[in-house]
């Protein structure tokens, strides 16, 4: 399904007729609403099922640093119970001088990760002329928080056949957030997953304000499956274990972790990564609590 | 001990000797902070411990109504596992036009509902003249959102021999809470039970954004306890189990919900107010929520 | 006229009206809005009237010092133009360990310094008990934006003669800031100020965001008059000229400004306090604008 | 010039010089740093110059509408005193059903309006893939808000031979804005205008809350012309004559304003849209203030 957007079409069949027949569009169905699709959308990373009673656990490192560095994070983190890999390649940052990723080569070594783990590997893609090629080395492709309006983006993404992890802007409203989501749909990827990944708050105490009142809101009126990143939400490492516990508990599909073997030693974010040792405990943990509510974590590998 | 802010006195030893001798405090070691008392505080609400592994869980209705209305809501939650009642008697409304509650004799009702069910009382005062009154009728008073910078209103709490239950103001930082807090220590009062209640956010699809990234942060600089109000912190009924859970999840000592057997019929706050038949599943839970995470929920009473 | 609140009654005729025939109030005219007055309410300060063509400017130190620098200070902005002396006797600080103000004798020092130079006195009123003994010392009650909210404080001043200067919470909407403002009215007190003083934003850059939107939008709404705290409302002496001429560029009825011989030794605010030289440059620049736009500055006084 | 970011290479002498020993960068001095430049840099719009005594004026309607919309709008701004006609002809929109705008004849239309009055054109460009595209369309290329983060975008438009229009982004902080900026400039293109357009606010009775302060704190900080734009900074038409006297009076070097002959029949951003007689009276309050602050406004055309 293709949109055309000037001439400014609509998704579901209500638009159709109306562009048919030229009369007003009177009750939209938005792509991502419960009312379109009741039942939770499952979605599917190359054999990773996302929104179903299992969740998903995203880990990896800020950025990938070096072939050695990603392959062993992957393998710590897979050993802890993660079945998708997360690093940056290409990386989005405020300011040009700031270390912007190892670039293609970054990509090569996650992907050469992923076939020595089974981990998949997710990552970002920033830029409309390059999602054909980061589909050759994702199995998900990543639009983050500062791309959420980049509506050529989302429209590339959107006629990709790779699943998107759409991360909400930092001060985008449940509303604004689901539109973006939208503009993927309408192009005819109905692989979404919408990540809470915190919001510009009011004070300096915290990078970010995580906002797990998302969940629930966005659960209630979407069937996408919605995951948390607790690492970027608050921009502290002492408060993810606490917080990606939270977000299983009000009912996340999922979290994605930034983890390092050695976080002090991480080119970027290192205040919000979290040790592998701290991440294996963390799973203990986020087991129990899924339990608790009705939800199932992968189990580690036994080695 | 009692602090003469006019002469600008601290409240520990350090400052007490500055004051001495004339020098400038150096090193000021806050009340509140885990340096000046590393385990946790136990605040004592006429038996109803706060701070320990069990979780305290404080319901009722907005507004006290009738004698009826609270006493019927008082069996309920107690039934479900609840060991403090709350209801408002005299309310900050923001237009002197709004229901400003039943006042005295509201109270009153809230002190028979306590006889006949066991349940401690928790009531707002608001106004530094009545803090004398209030204690007679409660078991612990709540400063509320609005007057956390009530500088008058926290000293006479902090003269008072009852607990308090201070929430944050609607845009405090996480320091100016704690600050707010140190202004009842100071006086002498140090059973101060701290409660995150949802601040402004930048949309209005919530009325408030719960900012659970305070529960972990406070629990790590404060030996106070934290609870946390999922009522008003979203103003949404429909969030309040999801982000109940999720407030046990990440470390909260215990919650402080709005419910009502006929929330629709509330005379105020009715949008966020559950049932207590909701309130009642919510309880089972947070029991298992709880055990998640290594704390224990209140046995319901057994009919 | 007087309200009592616990009967819920409202101030206007058609509340009356309702509250003597039991009818439900169906078009609430609040007292402070265009609809009740539509022409502009002057509000007299012993004399000096606000809301007129002629602009205010109430200036002085952020606390009272001492006698010698009130009344130095003082002389300078009568000097320049200011008619209000503006300057806390009782701080309300986010610490109890902060200088709280000189107390009684600071307000002693102000009175002394206005009969001196004929200004007149706006001080800040903390607790509603102290109401009527700071009456005898202001000719203007200054409500601060953390007690915007205080309900007994707002009905205090409105039941006292005194004019009122309110100023707006931190995270104040325009409809809630209006609200406080009706309690005051609504107890028979009509002479309230409103006074913009920055809200809390999106960053640490400046400690509070001036919002100058609320004066088009207050003027437009409300028959009070409307001045802008700069000095509060950026946190920063160097954008306090720049953002007074903003100010009464958009329609302000005057302003309310730090400023200090010597900003550096200021005990409190010494950041957002321009000199008292930057002052009277400022006036000049002021009295410019105020042509631009149809008003007029008070004279500086000859010398 | 082309920059290299894998490498992480500057665009000033010190950075050149690290790449070139390998030394670390010690003290960086951005491009858009007074440091870098203490006196204001002069953005030359084929013609029309920003950043000098004379301030800009840039108006127009949100969205072409049509040939003959254009051209009439145009035709009245430009006797008003603008000099440089803004329309959007491909527009970000929130939801993708939304009107995304006439597209390439729009654009052709806004070509045709300039050549019949001798106005500038500035418009938005979305894709990276359509910089070059635009350039033959428009004098100055507007980034928009939205993508005041897109890298890719602002890369494109730093290696274009037009000036750029960047707009804050909603939540960016000053600093971030400014980094914005830095990605262009190093790109080789430093004829940048900033543009405040309001950011989210605290609450919804304003659709943006236009941050004025912004206009002092960056004319210090930066030798970049700062303009502001009053409509979609505050969503409300009813505002924008007041606080565009606000800007100009704070230091604006310009601003950028909707109007159209008949707001409410905009097919986009009607609320915030003033008619052109209202931006005929603008200009000349614009005028009064201009020269009291020490500016100009460009001479309205003599009929």
């Amino acid at each position: 399904m293709k949109i055309d957007l000037d001439q400014n079409s609509g998704a579901e069949e209500v638009v159709s007729a109306r562009l048919a027949d030229g009369r007003v569009r009177q009750s939209p169905r938005n792509l991502t609403s419960r009312e379109y699709r009741s039942a939770g959308t499952m979605v599917d990373i190359d054999g990773v099922k996302v929104g179903l009673i299992e969740l998903v656990v995203m880990a990896g490192p800020c950025s990938v640093e070096s072939a050695e560095q990603i392959l062993l994070i992957a393998r710590e983190v897979n050993a802890a119970g993660a079945t998708v890999l997360r690093g940056g390649a290409f990386k989005p940052r405020p300011s040009p001088y700031d270390f912007q990723g190892l670039g293609k080569i970054g990509r090569e070594h996650l992907r050469a990760a992923s076939r020595e783990t089974g981990l998949k590997v997710v990552t970002e893609v920033v830029d409309p002329r390059e999602v054909e090629l980061v589909t050759e080395y994702a199995d998900c492709l990543q639009i983050g928080s500062r791309n959420m309006h980049n509506y050529p983006l989302l429209c590339e993404v959107g006629r990709s056949s790779k699943p998107a992890l759409l991360k909400r802007g930092l001060s985008a409203s449940y509303k604004e957030f689901l539109l973006a989501a939208e503009y993927i749909m309408a192009q005819g990827n109905e692989q979404v997953i919408l990540c809470e990944r915190g919001i510009r708050g009011l004070s300096n105490e915290l990078r970010f304000t995580l906002d797990l009142n998302a969940v629930p809101y966005l659960k209630q009126r979407t069937h996408l499956p919605v995951i948390v990143d607790p690492s970027h939400g608050t921009g502290s490492a002492r408060l993810v274990p606490a917080m990606s516990l939270a977000a299983i508990a009000c009912g996340a599909d999922g979290i994605i972790v930034e983890t390092h073997y050695s976080p002090v030693d991480s080119i970027s974010d290192a205040a919000q990564t979290i040790s592998t040792v701290e991440f294996a405990e963390l799973m203990k943990d986020i087991a129990a609590v899924a339990e608790a509510v009705g939800r199932k974590a992968h189990s580690p590998v036994v080695r």
